[in-house]
This record gives C-alpha cells, sequence and structure tokens, in this order.
C-alpha cells in the first residue's frame, strides 16, 4: 500500500500524515524527478528562475523529491521538451506554454497573448477565477498538467534603429518578434523574421534586421542590443504578462501523494512571484544604465499606432478564435474575466499610479 | 545534537537531510507552533488568508509543524498578537507591522505608507532590493523576525456622503482613516476619528462620521457602507500596496532547522501571492455590484486634491524621518526604491495598461 493510497483511504490528509512519517517505510519513497528546461543555463532571469525552482522542490521535500534538472540542449532540445514530457520520458517542463501553440491554439493564453492580461490580472484569473481548470483542459488532452511557474512582466515593445512616428513607419521594416505579437505585426506591413535569441544580436548588427523585441531592460542589457538599435520602445502590445508553465506528466502528477502535490505547488507560486518580482527589481536599474552608459533613447508608441496595434490583434484574435471550440471557449472566459479585472485596476492601482507618479515626478 | 547543528555540522542543506529523515527519531521533532492574529475568524480575505496560512504551513510540512491558530479576541485581543509573539508565549502572528509605528515609526514601511510603493513594487524591494534586511533590523530590536504573508492591492479612497469636488470639500469633515494616512488627511482640515472595522457603518449610518474608509469592494461589500454613503472614491494614497506580517519570535526562528525554514518561507510567500490575486479576483465583481444593485457612484479625487495629499504626504513624512536615524535610514531606502521601480513600471506594465484599456476601450 503506497502512502497516497492510505492517505485516501482513511480518509486524511495533511497533519494526519506525520504518524506515517515517523516509520522507516518512508524513505522507500525517495523519488527521482527529471525536469528539462527551454531555458539557457544559468540564463538572467529565466535560467536562473528555472534551476532556482528546480532546486526549491528538492528542499522543500527534504530531498524526498530529488529533481535532476536539464537546461536546454543538455538533454534534448530547447523545444523538445513537451514531448518529452507527454511521453513520460522525463516528469516535468519548465517553459512558457505559448511554443505549443502549433499542437493547440489555446496554449497561447496561458502564457501570454497581445492585448492581454497583466502579470497580477493573468495569476487572479488562472488562481481564482477559472483559469486554472482551462488550462487543465488543454493540457490534459496531451496527458500533461502544468502550474504557473514565473514571468517576466510586461515586455518592451523593443529595439529599433528607425524611430516609428506613424504606422507606415513600420511597413516592410525587418523585424525580429515571435508568436501572436508577430501575426499583429504581419498584418501592420512588418517583414516578420523568426531567430531564436542568441542569433538577434548578429543580424542586428548586420543589417540583416532593423528591428527586434526581446524580454526587458534586465535581459536585453546583457545582449548588447544597445550597440545595434538607438531606439528602445518601452511598453509593447504583444506580451503583457502572464506566466510560465511548469508541465507535468498528467500521469506521474496523479501518482503523488498530497503532501508532494502541495509541496511542488507551493515551490511553483513561490517562483511564480519571485521571478517576476527579480525582474521588476533589476530592469529599473538596467534601464538607467542603458541611457547613461550606453546612450539608448527611451521611446513609447503613439496613440496612433496603439489603435492600429488594436485592429490588427482584434483581427488575429478573430483568426485564432474559429481553429476550433476550445480555443473560443478559452478566449471567451479570458475575455470577460479581462474586462473585468483590467476595469477594476484602472479605476485602482493604475489610477493611483499615475497619480502618484505625476505628483511626485516619478 | 538537534537536526539543524547536524545539517550545519555536516556542511550539507536541503537533499541532504533525506537520509535523516528516514529514522524514526524524526519523529519527535513534531512541533507545535501557536498563531494569533489581528483579523477576525472568517472575514473575506484577511482573515481567510490568514487561516489558510496557518493550515498551509502544517500541511507543507506533513503536519511536522503543527499550527494552531487562533484569531483575533480567541485568545488574546487584536493589537496584543505583537507583545505576545516577542515575549515568547506564541511562535509566530499574523497581523499588518504598521500597527506598532508607536513602537517604531519606521513598521510603517513594512506594510503600507501613504503615496509608497503597490504591491508589485514593494514585493520587489522586500525580496530583491535589500527591503527584508531592513525589516528584520527593525524587527530585530524586538526580538521577532517578520516575513511577508499577504496583501489587499491598493485600497479605496473611501466612502463619502459628500463629493470632494476641492480639497475645500474636507474641511471639518469627519472621517474614519488610520495610520499615517490619517496624519496626512488631519493635514488638510478633516477631523479625524479612530473606529475599529465593526464599529464604521453604525457610526456612518448615524452620520457620526461623514466618511470612512475600509478596503476595497470585496471587502468593503460586506460592510454594507453603500447604505450610508453613496459616493466610492477609487485609488486611495493612504494605503496604496505591500503586505501583512508573519511576524516570529526570533529566538523560535533560529532554533529551526533550514528545511522547517523553508517550509515557513514557502508558505508565506504563496500567501502572500494568492491573498493579493484573490482580492483582485473578487474586486471587479463587487464593485459592480455596488453600481448594479445599490446605485453606488464611483469617483476618483481630481488633479487639485491629489496636489494637496502630495504636498501634505511630503510633511508627513519629514515629521516621520526626524524620529529616529533607523527610520530615516528606511526612508531613504525604500524612496530609492520606489523612484526606481516606480519609474520603470510607468513606462512599462501602467503605460502598457493606459494604452490596453483606451484601445479596447475598458
Amino acid at each position: 500500500m503506497n502512502r497516497r493510497s492510505f492517505l485516501k483511504s482513511a480518509g486524511v490528509a495533511g497533519s494526519a500524515g506525520a504518524a506515517v512519517l515517523a516509520t522507516p517505510a518512508i524513505a522507500q519513497e525517495r523519488k527521482t524527478v527529471t525536469i528539462v528546461s527551454s531555458f539557457p543555463r544559468d540564463f538572467p532571469g529565466l535560467g536562473m528562475s528555472a534551476q532556482r525552482l528546480a532546486q526549491r522542490i528538492t528542499d522543500l521535500s527534504d530531498g524526498r523529491l530529488q529533481t535532476e534538472y536539464f537546461a536546454a540542449g543538455e538533454r534534448i532540445g530547447a523545444f523538445d521538451v513537451f514531448d518529452e514530457v507527454a511521453s513520460g520520458n522525463a516528469q516535468a517542463y519548465i517553459s512558457a506554454d505559448y511554443y505549443w501553440i502549433g499542437k493547440d491554439p489555446a496554449f497561447a493564453y496561458f502564457t501570454s497573448v497581445p492585448f492581454g492580461m497583466t502579470m497580477p490580472e493573468w495569476n487572479a484569473w488562472i488562481k481564482f477565477k477559472g483559469g486554472q481548470e482551462l488550462w487543465d483542459k488543454v493540457s490534459g488532452n496531451f496527458d500533461l498538467k502544468a502550474l504557473p511557474c514565473g514571468g517576466t512582466g510586461t515586455q518592451m515593445g523593443g529595439w529599433f534603429n528607425v524611430e516609428i512616428e506613424s504606422v507606415d513607419d513600420l511597413k516592410g521594416l525587418k523585424m525580429r518578434i515571435p508568436g501572436l505579437g508577430s501575426t499583429v505585426m504581419t498584418k501592420l506591413g512588418v517583414s516578420v523574421v523568426s531567430l531564436p535569441g542568441g542569433q538577434i544580436y548578429e543580424n542586428l548588427v548586420a543589417g540583416a534586421i532593423e528591428a527586434a523585441e526581446w524580454v526587458g531592460p534586465y535581459n536585453d542589457y546583457f545582449m548588447k542590443f544597445y550597440e545595434a538599435a538607438k531606439y528602445y520602445y518601452m511598453a509593447g502590445m504583444h506580451e503583457p504578462g502572464g506566466g510560465n508553465a511548469f508541465g507535468m506528466n498528467k500521469d506521474w502528477w496523479s501518482s503523488l501523494s498530497n503532501w508532494e502535490q502541495a509541496i511542488i505547488e507551493a515551490a511553483c507560486m513561490e517562483e511564480n512571484a519571485a521571478m517576476n518580482e527579480e525582474f521588476l527589481a533589476n530592469n529599473g536599474l538596467y534601464l538607467q544604465k542603458l541611457v547613461d552608459d550606453h546612450g539608448t533613447v527611451l521611446k513609447q508608441f503613439n496613440d496612433e499606432t496603439w489603435d492600429a496595434f488594436g485592429e490588427a490583434a482584434a483581427e488575429v484574435f478573430e483568426e485564432t478564435r474559429s481553429q476550433s471550440a476550445l480555443v473560443a471557449e478559452v478566449d471567451d472566459h479570458y475575455r470577460a474575466a479581462l474586462s473585468e479585472l483590467g476595469t477594476f485596476r484602472m479605476g485602482a492601482e493604475i489610477a493611483y499610479s499615475n497619480q502618484r507618479n505625476r505628483v511626485l515626478g516619478l
């Protein structure tokens, strides 16, 4: 009889488990958890966060869940992690679920979509407004169970070697931008180029591309984009928030005890907050360095450009929704929550922030 | 030799503890953790969050840290929890540290101050920019160690039975508002009244007060303030963010193993995010109910009023800073972080939110 069936048959949970704990049989429950990641080892923000999460699961379980972590390319390729976990070859991946929109476009909503939720809104939706249940439905179709485990916060609009004074300036521009945001840009005449992170810099320097988005100041600084592009457009429409995914093989997840599941949940939720806060803590500092040390010019897209982004995004979502009943269901749910959460926040935290910064001159 | 000194002397941590776990001796480590709270039992948001955190520590520790939770008044009074834990009569409190500004004004910064940080900013400061170290210094002077464990998000400006068209309308107004926000209001001529939450409604109905702030729609709805005041001013300047405190007896905290400390940290960090997200998830819904079902009129303070708030707040902080070198040290650190975090967020998440809501018509 394993621990989980004991807890189930006894109808107890949590604290009652302590009596079981004292028996030496528990020592046999030590489990190896293989985690494969889409992020490079020691990469600031994304990579460090994934490594911290893997270690934390070992630590919080007092070694009973022994994680072994493989960064992108160390065991399999960055984008092979989904199949590796779905098939049961590994127990979990750390990645961003919008990489899997080719398998189901609904995955986009569980990372970030253009004109979508910011991180606080997305977390409220996932944890307290039914988002997790929809995520379970989408992941469940691939024998996976995912939990949120980190986010970059609102990503920057990107690096440009020309100023974008109107939407006409976007026409024909060669830009590196992925995901649904790239479809929005394509509708506005941008010539979208697909490039992995490691090749953006050389293409910008060589002039093969004229613009590129990556993440935000903390990450972008280390990529040295400032050597090749002068203008840094801040708020972007393409990845406003949302989180990374700790995607587990569903059968494996179901085989865990209540306690083991709780440990994994807590580790994910702790890191989900921490990664975003670490980005926020560093972004301001590195933004200042870009301006002071490298002459980067900070810009915001003007209202006309935002309006054009909005019209193009509306078309993209009509096309996305039409792909399956499940996508439409997720989109409906997401939009209703966004409207409610976004309207309230505008009257509260956003209104406050606008007034505070105006009054304090920030 | 206790478990902690074993880990220390062996120079190991985390996963290496698994070998220790298998021995029956661990069963003797089961500890009772008495938690006293300033919040009423089953109170939406604040009370439920505290109860959830207490239970989670038991669950995540698999029963080895057995928490017993006492809501406000069940064992001691709401504001007696600080002394109870500092003296070692209980192991931990769940409260808001700005209740202790009479002991040290610096405690205000570890909950929320007027014109201060929003919750994402405060969390970034606490966890990744040195805020926790300063908090440890302030709490340490009272033999306490505190961790963040939840927040309400930006609180509303409050309920008013008259419209506030200019700062003159505040003069002589009888208002319930606590903390440093009340000092700001006093400088503007408000006649500030101190009342516990349970007495606000009757005083508003009786006309003994003309205005009151509490928390936000999700909490305020259940207080039925809409029966006594028509105007609901949204974004307030007085409690923009920050968090509750899980305050522990420092000697007790130091006596815990690395693993026990990690469990408590993870439970606090998980709840720190969850409470805020739960408020956000519910605030929009209850705001709509207030408008649709009870005729509440939503308002924002105008720029002139915000400017007056700002001038008064600047005076309050000059006075607060002058009270001790430690307060000045905390204020300096807080202000530098606020400037950096607030400036970056205005260009990123806030700029995005403003544009998104404008384009989508939210």
